[in-house]
């Protein structure tokens, strides 16, 4: 019963923590509640980067509730071990022991190695009961991003496809919407809410002239994903919407060209030019692309914690070549286009083999709206089980 | 209480009827159940196309088993509504009338417009109480090629694609070996079983020279298709395995050549040369093509009640062009192969519009091993509702 119940606080904390989504990275998303005798006294999470951890914020808000006095000995539920070092914000293990907490229960440890463990350690030892973890698959799933960031200093990198039952991804005239249902959009609106980039090739910006923005009707405020485009040769046209409205939404615009007066026209529009020339790969034939690999790394050493790949089949291939997909999104919608031109959702060579092919594991799949919605980690091959 | 064990002999009773997939087309798969006191005193099932129904297997079962005498107020169930017409068997109603029968439970009612409650009347006139549908959607289920067929005098006919998640049918190297797990491709086989004939285009014959057989180790006896070629131009080669194994299992050429030496040759070996004019389209520019909708009522005609297309993109998209296509079973394999060259699932000319496409109704989702089974009902554009 007393499990049960733990479940459910932990699980009203989780609520609390997708609250934050979107404004968070590269943080994690944290919630919690503090109960005692079966009354939640306090409630918080964090809210947004550089602002009050979760436990702080249910302190404060226990306070401002008038419940200073209960808190001691109290329970605090917490879906995050609770840090220990100094960062933006001081520990909260010492607001906890300082706010008199009896008991302390966390859905999942801290994979950051400044904090990973040593967080319940300071609390144990300043003789706070700690218990945990407690609905941990679902505190882990939250924090998906978090923890591959933490741990590899590279951003999690999800490869989105919309096709059709045969694999389009546009009709042989290019036409592509709708492919899926208006549902499912919604979803795709919101996971560019809740990642900090989106990656495109040039050749989706000269073919749909997108605006890669979040457009959600039920969130008040929505978090726009930086827009990252691989441009070797800076056609990215000056007209565009991507770069008309740079001023609005972060604009990155990758590219060997470093031809100063080229790129002043982007640049005062509001467009940042990243023309390092470690990010550029030179192919045997003299030929330029972009190293994605070096790209990934580029983005994780600037704080980019997530980043969708939602190009076309050619960058989308390359994604894939290059080993940075760390996870693929595939929505299905019940139809098809046929088509021997009709665009497909991975191109460029492909694989020789059906043994060399990508294989994607761990697949869950939803039902959304009319459509199937597919999820899995992407294993490459020749990598180590 | 009644119900749940009425359910139970019904499911028992299909378990019996899938004893005869395979050998029964065109007729229905028919499983009975005596039942008397509690006690399974008869059992049956329709085992071939024109041998004994389900009912007279289970009295036969039930007299030879000692019974006979217990049979007079016993319950039998059976999965379909029993015949009143004469077909290659007498009417089944007849034998239960005879052997005094006091309850009679059904599964499904029969469709066949020579029976649809015609049994149910005239063992109710005989005084036997009838009950059911019992187990409705799984008795319906069981012989939806029979009630297709029945009512459409024409083939149901399955388009079955095995494609990467990224909708490719082959490597761009022509490689598709394997895509699906032994186990999906252990269902193809099954499902070249229950079905009556196999068709493909030339394309896929030149190519892969393929067998089209049923290789499966489970199953004792098993009913390979006949294999339909769509091949105008009579491009087959004389050596392909389909026509030098054409005297072991059933191979059909619809052609345009009509030119007997040509012809001949195919025929010794045992081929079957369809080059009936009617079944001959020659589009505006002259190109002759097979009219696949005239095809399908020519096999209709023929008593072939089922039919998988299994061929290449080019076939795959025809199909659904003309319409022919009812169902569509696609196994998606937990991998990506990429490739602009690379084959997919429906090539052709494709759909022009997003608005234009083939829908795929009432998806079912199945795991098989790693890959996922999608199975649905095509609906055409335009198609009333």
């Amino acid at each position: 019963m007393n499990e049960n119940i733990d479940e459910y606080y932990m699980m009203e904390a989780i609520k609390l923590a997708k609250k934050g989504i979107g404004f968070t990275n590269p943080n994690p998303l944290v919630g919690a509640i503090i109960v005692k005798n079966g009354q939640v006294i306090g409630r918080g999470y964090h809210k947004r980067y550089g602002e009050l951890h979760a436990e702080r914020e249910a302190i404060k808000n226990c306070i401002e509730e008038g419940n200073k006095e209960l808190m001691k000995g109290a329970t605090i539920y917490v879906t995050l071990e609770p840090c220990c070092h100094r960062g933006k914000q001081p520990p909260c293990t010492e607001a906890l022991i300082e706010a008199g907490f009896q008991r302390v229960v966390i859905g999942s440890m801290d994979p950051n190695p400044l904090v990973a463990g040593n967080g319940v350690e300071i609390l144990k030892n300043a003789g706070i009961k700690v218990e945990g973890p407690v609905a941990n698959k679902d505190c882990l799933s939250l924090n998906k991003i978090f923890f591959h960031y933490i741990t590899k200093k590279k951003p999690l990198v999800t490869l989105k496809v919309a096709e059709t039952l045969d694999g389009k991804i546009a009709t042989f005239t290019g036409e592509s919407k709708w492919i899926t249902s208006s549902k499912s959009r919604e979803k795709v609106h919101f996971d560019r809410h809740k990642n900090m980039a989106i990656l495109v090739g040039v050749a989706t910006v000269l073919k749909d002239d997108p605006m890669l923005n979040v457009r959600l009707e039920n969130l008040e405020k929505v978090s726009n994903p930086i827009r990252i485009v691989c441009d070797t040769n800076l056609n990215t046209p000056i007209d565009s919407k991507l770069v008309q409205t740079a001023k609005q939404q972060e604009t990155w615009i990758v590219t060997s060209i470093k031809e100063e007066k080229i790129c002043a026209a982007f640049k005062e529009l509001g467009v940042k030019i990243i023309n390092d020339s470690s990010l550029i790969k030179v192919e045997k034939n003299g030929h330029k692309t972009i190293d994605l690999k070096a790209l990934i790394n580029y983005l994780g050493a600037r704080g980019i914690d997530s980043l969708i790949v939602e190009g076309g089949g050619s960058i989308n291939y390359s994604a894939l070549e290059e080993k940075i997909v760390d996870q693929i999104q595939v929505y299905i919608a019940p139809k098809i286009f046929g088509g021997i031109d009709a665009k497909t959702a991975v191109e460029g060579q492909g694989v020789k083999l059906p043994k060399d092919a990508f294989i994607v594991e761990n697949m869950e799949l939803e039902r959304i709206g009319e459509d199937l919605f597919i999820e899995g980690r992407v294993k490459y091959p020749n990598e180590n089980e």
